[in-house]
């Protein structure tokens, strides 16, 4: 004998989440019934309120529920630098990590032609007002180590050096606290190529 | 830089679920933000839906939509037996596996004095009445293998046994393809303890 309908249509839905399979969807689905509907409840209600009110900040992309976010309304952060990321996540890292204290911007993906997502869809327009306010000095890439995310970088750091702005990418290597053995090679290749004077 | 409150509150309402914790809630905001605002949208209407018509069927106690559930409803299931069972998960897993053709009664939980469960708070009452009907020839317990769900175990058969109605319990063992070597003291001591003559 199946689920009710209504308790089918609920663990589907919880199966767009990712790293949510069937059996988790399942779990939660009777968690919740059984036991927190209170908890089910302030789930919808947050997820109705954030999908209605979180858009984009006019200025860096970035998720935000005002108009500008709270780092490009900031008059603590430094506005000549410019780091440049994939996604709010991305930002969201380094600012959990808080090792950056200049501006971003955020693509909301990386260049894909195939995909159909070229500079228009990444909102580069965009980039080139912030870049042509002459108010920054350095762009630092952190798009992923990926084709995609390299392409990406390549492309963008032509746009800001044509400007006669200094581009920069962030380091990729061997992580601190990891041991040479268990690194993959590709990381290796990386950490050698980008060896630094001492 | 903290998060937007909106996200934030977002986060926390998701951590509610079973196996999330705060990595993995902010990862589901994330990706519902970015890039799946319909499936934000469908999981709090799923919800609602859910919490709000989901109640228990006035005959096995079991999770359902309608005043009896589709199992006590249907004609084609066995009426002389009943399988007593802690929560809805349990049943639907006996009913996913497909082995059983009873009918069944959920008691949402197990006696455990200390939180102040006791039968009235397991539905007990209901269960005398079912008994009491006639129709049920064979109470087969199929609560968790626990001291508290042994003791609701010992609790029912009691109960069952003393209107001249027959009570069994599911047997527990090593599981099928399970190798000794890795099965676990407790479990060998009940494979003993339950052995079948040939």
């Amino acid at each position: 004998m199946a689920e009710s309908p209504v308790i089918q249509r609920l663990i589907e839905a919880l199966r767009v989440l990712p790293g949510v399979g069937p059996k988790s969807a399942r779990r939660m689905s009777y968690y919740l019934l059984e036991r927190n509907r209170d908890g089910a409840r302030e789930i919808a209600a947050a997820l109705i309120q954030a999908a209605d009110t979180i858009g984009h900040c006019s200025r860096c992309n970035n998720l935000s529920e005002s108009e500008l976010c709270d780092i490009c309304s900031s008059s603590r952060r430094d506005a000549s630098l410019l780091c440049v990321v994939e996604t709010p996540t991305d930002l969201q890292s380094l600012e959990q990590a808080g090792v950056y204290s200049g501006m971003y911007f955020v693509l909301m993906g990386h260049l894909s032609p195939l995909d159909g997502i070229g500079p228009d869809e990444l909102g580069m327009d965009r980039l080139e007002t912030l870049l042509n306010s002459g108010d920054v000095k350095e762009v630092i890439l952190a798009t992923n180590l990926t084709v995609e995310g390299e392409a990406t970088a390549h492309f963008i750091s032509e746009m800001v050096q044509a400007r006669g702005i200094k581009a920069s990418r962030i380091a990729y290597g061997v992580p601190v606290g990891g041991e040479l053995e268990y690194i993959d090679r590709n990381t290796l290749s990386r950490a050698f190529s980008g060896r630094l004077d001492l």
